[in-house]
C-alpha cells in the first residue's frame, strides 16, 4: 500500500484565510487573496508590520479553529481506504501550534490515527511515496513524488507536479496504485 | 553525510526514574530498576494501578524536566559535528508531552535545531540511516540500521544489535562514517 504525506497549513487547513482575517481586523485593510496572487502574505505584508504579522502565528488560539480547505475531508476519507495517510505538519517554527495542531486534526480528520501525525520541520525526514505541500521547498526535500498544492504564493512556480484543489487529489490517486 | 534519528524516552531522557519515583511516591512503594528486569513498569504494575500509571504521563509537568541519561549530551554533541541527527519521539499517544518535550530538548540539546525534531507516532515513516530506540517495536517499523538502547524492559529481547549506554553509542560511531 503506498503512503501519502499530506501538509497541513494551506492544503487541509485554510491557514492563510484566518491570517488574511487577522491582518485586515489589526490593520484596518481589505486585502484579498488576489492581492496576494505570486507572493503570499509574508512578502505583500511591508516590513514594519512583519512582526505582527509573526505574532498573529504565535497566538495560542490561531491553530485551534482553522477552516477547511474544500474536499479535504471528503477526498482524505475515501483516499484513505486506498493508502497510507499521514499528515507531516511543520509544526517545530511555531511551538504553540503543537496542541491545537494535534486537537484540530482529532476533530476534523478522526478516521486518520494520531500514530500518523508526523509533526516535524525538514521534510527530508519522511518516508513515503507521495507528498502533498504547498511550499517547493518541501517538496524540494522530499524524496519521493512530490504534489504542489496551488497556493498565492506559489503560483509562479514552474516544475513541479501541480494540483490545485482536493478534487485535483482525488483525480490524480484515481490511477494509482 | 548519515542520519542518525535518536528517541528520547528512556534514551535521551530518563523518562523510567522520573515514571518510577511519581509511583513509588504515589504508592508509598520502594521498586527499583531491578524489581523491573525483564519487563518494565507496565508490566510490573498491578491491573489495577494502571489507570494511574498512565495518569502521570498525562500530567501537565511529567515531561517538562525529566533528567538526562549520562553522556547522552556530549555524545550528542560530538556525534552532531560527523553526523545529521534528528530526534524523533513518539509524542502522540501522550499530546500533553508536546510542548514540554519541545521546552526540553531546547534546554538541554541547543545545538540541535528544531527543524530536526520529530513529535510522531509510527516510526517507520522515518527516512534516516540510524534509529536508536529501546523499544524493539520501533526499530523493526524502522528502514534503516537499528541500534536497541538497553533498558529494564527490553533486558530480555534479543535479535537486535544492542548499545547499553551513550559510551557505547559513541563508540559504535567512532567506525562509521
Amino acid at each position: 500500500m503506498s503512503r501519502i504525506c499530506v501538509d497541513m497549513d494551506e492544503v487541509m487547513a485554510d491557514t492563510l484565510a484566518e491570517h488574511l482575517r487577522r491582518y485586515n481586523q489589526a490593520f484596518d485593510e481589505e486585502v484579498t487573496l488576489e492581492d496576494l496572487a505570486g507572493k503570499g502574505l509574508w512578502e505583500y505584508t511591508p516590513l514594519d508590520r512583519k512582526e505582527q504579522l509573526r505574532a498573529f502565528l504565535d497566538a495560542e488560539d490561531f491553530f485551534e479553529d482553522l477552516p477547511l480547505m474544500p474536499g479535504a475531508q471528503e477526498v482524505l476519507r475515501e483516499l484513505s481506504k486506498r493508502f497510507e495517510i499521514f499528515i507531516a505538519t511543520q509544526a517545530m517554527a511555531v511551538p504553540n501550534s503543537l496542541g491545537p495542531k494535534y486537537r484540530w486534526l482529532q476533530r476534523h480528520f478522526p478516521f486518520i490515527p494520531p500514530s500518523h501525525y508526523v509533526f516535524c520541520g525538514d521534510k527530508g525526514i519522511l518516508s513515503a511515496d507521495y507528498l502533498i505541500d504547498d511550499q517547493p521547498r518541501n517538496l524540494l526535500r522530499f524524496n519521493g513524488q512530490g504534489l504542489l498544492f496551488t497556493a498565492p504564493h506559489n503560483l509562479a512556480i514552474a516544475g513541479f507536479v501541480r494540483v490545485s484543489n482536493w478534487q485535483e487529489i482525488a483525480e490524480y490517486f484515481q490511477t494509482v496504485t
